[in-house]
């Protein structure tokens, strides 16, 4: 249709009605059998409308003191004029939501140079993380930075790998072409705890340092091509924070050349949030979060890694053998069961939708099999559209709980065939001296008594 | 792969490194060559970091009255230590963003029983609306109702109807199976002050009383079944709130067969805010808002559409001929330019993103055109995936502005072929004494003094 003038014959066409053509008839058909029936219909439904509380209020009575028994004891936010708008023109959530919070962990080190809360998953639906909820992981303390002081530098390691480096304003970069994803972000060390078999005992704690936004920003790969950078020398950039903690990342250059990896300026429909990196962050996706450089002020062309202490001495595993694996920066395919889980109260038997989440730094996720007898048997859970690239995805599976000792596990493939491995089969590779990268099919037991814990399986 | 134990093969190959095997052995080439010179090479990296913001602070500079010259002039985030993770648990924007609200229209009246806030969509990207800034209606003002009071009652109009009618707590609700999907909601009067060619001054206020979120919550079709619907007789259901405005409205059966129209309890990740219906509001998709009833406390089967005062006698369009239209609920092909748009100012000449939303609510949108010259030519726009069902579209289209005056449209078509028309076509066919369902082509012109202002071709 591109292009061509609007069909003046579809645009004169009669819409369809919502109520459709019989129910316009029945309606009209009352208004002609007199006004009188019809407002008399109309004002039954409103009778109907307030007679409902009435048997909501057997459910759920709301007495008044001393009132007229004949009068409905109708709440009075049935009864009242409510607030107006607000008039910070910011909206909150409710007073009544006000323990989902991101929390500190009691068992990290809670000092603001190097500070971390996590994400309340086992509170949270579908696959977006609300800003005010998204997880933080600070090197320095984090800062809200006035967005027209802040600029983006980008030069080369030597002349000749960055033709005409250029300094951008927040204004020019928001006036070139963006593109708008969903990804999500997981820390490096999230489920770091579990590593050693200390099993933390919710999924906030175990598996929230992960969150999920639509991000918007203009692709890297684009300012590059503005200043003339040399592709075939250039096999690398730099990532540098304006900070305190001059946090810095080596990126290989094809995913820069793919053109998955952007400078965002926006989450979820509003700009970044201080806490996560306001105005400028780099986004690649699929990466572990550190790389993900928050108050982005500098992207330097490099013909090598520049094997700084962020990457060298940070974020590395240490495996068996006393050497580190370096360099293992993709989040592999990974899942977790976010209802019912660790401190969860199961209030009684009977039918639980199984609910959690899914990801993969690698690709989509292809499918999602949950366990309730730790890992002897598995079902196919319900994949939730849309399923996007390094994205999460929400994944559910109807359950019924007999009030037996349960075992709940889920495990996540991706579309490369990866499937996400069993502590065991991790640790036979890498040991127990990591504190990155771990990736593990997660357990939670529900007890008899209805409570769920984190437990590791051997 | 789904029930496959897991590839060990799969898991025993090492990763593929992050910076590749070149870059690994470059690295460790180095770290071999000499301890020293691995640390100098990362402490290279660590003074070109402490360099990059002299050049920047050159386009920028930070001067220190009295400092010494030799000292570069670095601002105080990238030398000190920043805050610490918040202590409420909740973040917010940056101070720099204040301006970024929902606001009240001056050329609405202002009560709180009638009250209506309109988002900033000149300031937003992407598709999801932040829940903050999510558009607001009120027709007797907000409430935040306590969700373990809260009760959601399923009945019928006679006893047939519904065999067990049912009253479900929240819990009840929330541990029944859920979807997550994301949809635009639209009030039916949003671009109502355009019908009698009153040109409002900004995007917010001309079309933001629209927003799109992930809704999460059951469908309705699972909860009649539950209750034993009657859906041969029973072709309508009825919608009703709980807050003073005893809000209720006729929606068809076929929409809650076909598994689109769910009782929602969450948004983007979270709770329903207050503003928007906490803890319950319908979800129908497509259809305008004020079908999405807040606050829902009751669906009643009926076998015929009730006629309430919120159907009968609102958001009904007066023709030309003084008869009205009634029950046309389903919101129309209809997009509009955010950036640039009204109120706004094109600094100069020479490049710029034009970017905008576009929606339907009968499916999704297949296309979207914009011209620069009012309509006589047009181009087609890239549309942002993901393109979903009855949800925003983001689209963009590259421009260079040559100083002259320019006119602005953008044009949708949806995947049922129909095209957004002009004012022209809709007013012929619906004259200009309507209110509500306004979804014509919008037109910004560019002034040559940069600063853009709403105008309407004839």
């Amino acid at each position: 249709m591109s292009g061509l003038p609007p069909e003046p014959g579809r645009l004169l066409k009669a819409p369809e009605n919502f109520i459709g053509p019989e129910g316009v008839r029945t309606v009209f058909r009352q208004a002609r059998e007199g006004r009188r029936d019809f407002l008399r219909n109309a004002f039954a439904a409103a009778v109907a409308a307030g007679a409902a509380p009435a048997a909501m209020a057997q459910a759920n009575p709301v007495p008044r003191e001393g009132g007229d028994p004949n009068i409905l004891n109708l709440p009075e936010h049935s009864t009242g004029l409510g607030q107006g708008v607000a008039t910070d023109g910011y909206g909150k959530p409710s007073r009544f939501e006000k323990n989902v919070q991101r929390r500190q962990s009691p068992g990290l080190t809670q000092t603001t140079q190097s500070s971390v809360s996590f994400a309340p998953l086992q509170s949270l639906f579908g696959i977006v993380t609300p800003s005010g909820l998204h997880f933080e992981r600070h090197h320095q303390g984090w800062w809200d930075i006035d967005p027209s002081k802040h600029r983006l530098m980008i030069n080369g390691s030597d002349d000749r790998l960055v033709k005409t480096p250029k300094v951008f304003t927040m204004d020019e970069l928001m006036r070139l072409p963006s593109v708008s994803r969903f990804h999500f972000i997981e820390c490096g060390a999230n489920t770091g705890m579990e590593w050693g078999n200390v099993a933390v005992p919710t999924c906030q704690y175990s598996h929230g340092m992960i969150s999920c936004s639509e991000f918007t920003g203009v692709p890297l790969k684009l300012l590059l091509d503005m200043a003339g950078a040399d592709y075939r020398r250039g096999r690398f950039v730099l990532a540098e924070g304006a900070d305190g903690s001059s946090m810095t990342r080596t990126i290989p250059m094809e995913l820069v050349e793919s053109g998955e990896v952007f400078v965002a300026y926006g989450q979820n429909g509003e700009m970044l949030r201080p806490e996560n990196g306001y105005p400028l962050r780099l986004v690649v996706p699929g990466v572990q979060g550190v790389s993900w450089v928050k108050y982005l002020r500098r992207i330097e062309v490099g013909d090598q890694p520049w094997a700084t202490k962020d990457e060298a001495v940070h974020y590395i595993d240490l495996m068996p053998d006393g050497r580190h694996r370096q360099y293992t920066s993709t989040q592999e395919c990974k899942s977790v069961i976010t209802t019912p889980s660790g401190g969860q109260v199961l209030l009684d038997q009977g039918f639980y939708s199984v609910s959690g989440l899914a990801w993969s730094g690698r690709g989509k996720i292809r499918a999602v099999d949950v366990s309730a007898d730790g890992g002897r048997s598995w079902k196919p859970a319900r994949l939730q559209g849309p399923v996007m690239d390094k994205c999460l995805t929400r994944f559910t599976l109807p359950w019924v709980w007999d009030g037996k000792p349960a075992l709940l596990q889920s495990r996540a493939t991706d579309d490369t065939g990866y499937v996400q491995p069993t502590y065991r089969q991790l640790r036979a590779v890498r040991g127990t001296r990591s504190i990155y990268h771990n990736h593990s099919i997660q357990t939670w037991m529900v007890q008899e008594s209805g409570e769920v814990k984190n437990v590791q399986l051997s």
